[in-house]
């Protein structure tokens, strides 16, 4: 009921129960195909793992239902596919491992819309720092009128906040996304002197890092990923309350492409893409703030704190997706009215005497340069 | 994939899109139920709006779609029953009204199993108590023991905590459930002279409160909700984690009834309701931030922290349902070890010298009473 | 340096460490006259527990030193108490007794000018209810002019917000502030027979309520006070939006009394109470956060959570008692532009064809007699 | 009172009012001397200017009191400055400027003894995990024994987590501390062609990085530096809780060096640095999620949102800096005792008929290698 508004876009197919279960089956079928790589399973067996972890085989109804009994959906996926392809399945590995790498799945394929989307706000930002370059406003200090700037000034600051957001996003991508590998107490024992060996193919098949040690209870990568969120909504949150507060009537400098309509007053534009983004950017301290707190994990596996994550990760990574395609719809259809910046203007001017934008079309330049740098 | 762990019990299927939906119909008929005997519409016109009421007459999916543009929901809601009972439906509200009503008819629903579950924690543990009242074991503070108590006082403060949250929920669900009735910006201004007794006619076709001030943007129904939550949510953590304290191996003074398996360890035996009590606990706290955080609503109504109170409070609900809903499996089921608890004992009584346990017992009547008490 | 911004006001003082010593202190001596009053110990004892705790008499550089060895400053208190009065200094009880009795006091201390505070700034708000009762103006949703209310009826909502806020934290003052007695693991065993005599006569002394049971991890209390100040918090920060809004160079609906200037742009009148009281109240949802996520703690007395409330809970008392206070001068000193109204009203009738404020006046009529009711 | 326990170490002085003031005026002195480099000022001008910048010359008290009529210290600083050396100091630069490049001073300089700390505590963990390589245990899952590890495998793992911690700040500190120059609306107008030049000097005179833009609303900068210490408390709370579970009676396998004692219980020996270290870490996640949601800046620069960052950074500076020092010293004097390892191990053997430690050895190898390399 609420998801087109704060589960907009891509990121909520891919981070549903189907995509979960699919990166679960994934994780499997690549360790048994890495297991067979290495020799420690026969290819034979590695194809009929393949075969097992087909999603259409799976009765995802009551593997959920069966999920409480154990904590964790992997116990009994466990059971129906050993159902289908033996002993092979998940050998010598736990549940956590599965669902851990699993979740860096998800984790790359929920980023990978949400970057399309961060790049076209970014895009749609640097088009409005480009055509209002040396367009000269009203900039606003603690909410008052201070001084001149262009309008491009103000479009290069928000492209500059997205490409830090982004730039962190996809340094997690690149570096923090690892598979996990490591049997019930991290040990790797079931795997002898091919233990190595099996972690760097198991994470080649998957397009993963390899990490040095398994990291069951060292969470630093699911904090940095939460972190690298929790600072794209807020720069998110930022842009879009700017556009609400220039769409006001009394400032009315700018005004969405789709602005939305009330139940009750028919005159009314809402700039709802803005308004939405807004509404979804705030669901993200909360959230990050529950994956750092869970990162206090005992021991070898966690009782409590690892399961604790699954939720409100699922919800930061739509939450700032929906953000990122809200910002986008906002900033794409954007349009400026240049009469309404130039009386704004003239009322600062005659207030403080000023009337310079300074270093602002420098800076605008600096910016888009940096944004287009290969 | 989730739900089983982290949304056990009846309060998942309380807050559903479905919920939410029935929730939506059941205000607005109840509006033109109280607009008819107030005389704003005839009865003819409320039968009508009730007949179009009927959830199996929308479409869920095409409302969730258009929900998107209005950043609501309620709007093309009504643009639907209105194909079929024309403009009195709705007549002179917002849509934040009805969603606001919805809301607080969803969180009264959830409530109900909710404290069943809380409730029946506390007889548990009042059972406990009552059981191991004068049962001597080993008091630990900061992690070491520190002196003898009885595990029925470790019950009775169970008990006595639970009671004190369930105490705060029940006096929310009976004194800051209110329906929401204010028109676009809160004047009531299309109901003339009849505006407040609609209101109050309005609060009791749904048995809710009926507020002295529409409350559009005084959220504080809805913060003083989030803290209970919160509270019960943190009284949930305190005794799951006692129990997962207690039943590790080293220590193994109780065990729960059915305890969890492992993919790779068939001999172990994990306290799997109080893991996943603790798991659903640890959700709160973020939440209820949320909740806190997006009380700065602006003027008569809000510009995207109102929609951000959606999937927060949603979770939150969840959340706290389904901590309950473990606690009250994992202390219905708990069994003492009493050869534990004597080893423990003698141990520590060797060490501090210490041998009473006070007023244990009569800590364990009076909390008793407390809780028997009409 | 950033304390008259972000720590105005008199609650910083309620809270220093010479106000918690001072608190520790009276704790102390209040439980050596109780003990005096029920036969525990002699009157001549308790008279020189008094006469030792005068705070001149500790070294307040010295206690706080000591006190990171025990991760409480109660242990060395008590050793220098003890070498003025002897043994019966503290007698039968535990560090956490005293620490909480204090904590316990503290906040009353600091509740009761933080409620002058809110009072005043309710007050301010009544004022302007009355004196703009039927002033009209253009009422706002989703930052856009949405139909007319009057400006009375705003004031009258930050009024009615404030009252739930203020009725909350006088309920907690009330109802939820009490001693803590119950020796090192909570069964009162040093008191025999008395133990609950005494209970009662140490909340005499100190006039706080008296538990049915000690409440060392049953943190129930603290929470319901961490929600009552987050509610007061985010009814602070919703009123100082709003001003912050008014006050903008486009709308200039109201201005503070005394604005405050810019190091760079003399022409600036900054609103600066209703900004820094939403500086203020921001820190108040994570801090909440904190409280209710340090209530997971473990068997008779936590290892960590208990030591992790202090801090948190101080500084969420200091941000609302800030916030309160700014909010005051913010509202007390408030101007109102009749022209402005006049303007944005006009122009909002003509674009929405609405001109009538329904049922404001009455509304307002009714917000205030519930404020004065007796 | 309190600092002992949750504010430890040299973090605390380094972020002082006095330490910020010394960053204040470190940051006006620098800018004019960079000014007098470009050609902006006089090199005598620079010279009064760095005169007047001794911290000796300001009166603290003043100082903060002034600054409430401004929400900043800035604008009273400026006005003692020009008493001694004229309108030289702070030259076409606004508070917002001086206060945020102080951060950045204040910020490097308490992450120096923070991750002198934190190296520390990495150190001790290393020696841990070779002095304990081979030394098998019970590996611990969901509480519960689950197979064998070694000591040094769990000490490789605390190693390695506290690794990520210190990578994760290191980058921060060479990458996103950065001044801060733009003048009143970040047009960096009073300087004309000289502009970019100054900021690069100012950047040179301090060791600081030189932004591409002025970032006075884009706070990507403060959101990531909250992140990595939030990643740094985690990992510093997840081992802390190791160790107070190794720590309990019933399983007695490590203690710390100073156990604290208790004020009620003589033979009771607590893990007092690990609980502390605990209870610093728990402050961070609620204080990571308010500087998150302060991101949410209007404008050119914020009404609110930027004030509430400067105290909840010092208390998260503060927090994770004592976090650091107690685990240093807790993992420091870490004895482990051979013959309970002994012991749970062969109770795990004899239940769970595992008897192998896998690839631990190696596991800890390779950890060691990765944190000696260069």
């Amino acid at each position: 009921l609420f998801d087109e508004v704060l589960a907009r876009g891509a990121v909520r197919e891919a981070v549903s129960d189907r995509a979960w279960l699919q990166a679960l089956l994934d994780a499997e079928s690549a360790l048994a195909r890495a297991q067979a790589k290495v020799g420690l399973i026969t290819d034979h067996e590695a194809t009929a793992v393949a075969n097992a972890c087909q999603p259409e085989r799976i009765d995802l109804a009551e593997l959920s239902r069966e999920a409480g009994a154990h904590a964790s959906p992997v116990v009994p996926l466990v059971r129906m596919l050993r159902e289908h392809a033996g002993p092979s399945v998940h050998f010598g590995t736990t549940s956590q491992d599965i669902l851990d790498t699993a979740t860096m799945l998800v984790v790359r394929r929920a980023l990978e819309p949400m970057l399309v989307d961060l790049v076209g706000a970014a895009k749609a930002a640097a088009d409005l720092a480009r055509l209002y370059r040396g367009k000269p406003m009203a900039g606003r200090s603690l909410l008052r009128q201070g001084a001149p700037i262009t309008f491009g000034l103000k479009a290069a600051r928000w492209l500059s906040a997205l490409s830090a957001a982004i730039e962190r996003l996809r340094v997690i991508d690149r570096d923090r996304l690892a598979v996990q590998l490591g049997g019930p107490v991290g040990t790797l024992d079931a795997y002898g002197d091919k233990a190595f060996v099996l972690v760097v193919a198991f994470g080649g098949e998957l397009g993963l890092g390899v990490p040095v040690l398994p990291w069951h209870t060292d969470r630093t990568r699911i904090a940095d990923l939460a972190g690298a969120l929790g600072t794209a909504a807020g720069t998110i949150g930022k842009i879009a309350r700017d556009v609400t507060l220039l769409a006001q009537d009394e400032v009315a400098e700018v005004a969405e492409a789709s602005p939305g309509g009330s139940s009750a007053m028919p005159h009314k534009k809402n700039a709802i893409a803005a308004i939405s983004a807004l509404a979804c950017a705030k669901q993200a301290p909360g959230l990050v703030a529950t994956l750092f707190a869970s990162m206090t994990q005992e021991h070898e596996r966690a009782a409590g704190a690892w399961q604790a994550e699954w939720r409100p990760l699922r919800e930061l990574l739509v939450s700032v997706g929906s953000a990122a395609s809200w910002l986008r719809a906002s900033l794409s259809g954007l349009s400026v009215d240049p009469a309404k910046l130039r009386a704004h203007l003239n009322h600062l001017i005659k207030e403080s005497g000023v009337d310079t934008t300074g270093q602002a079309t420098e800076l605008v330049d600096r910016v888009l340069a940096a944004w287009e740098a290969p």
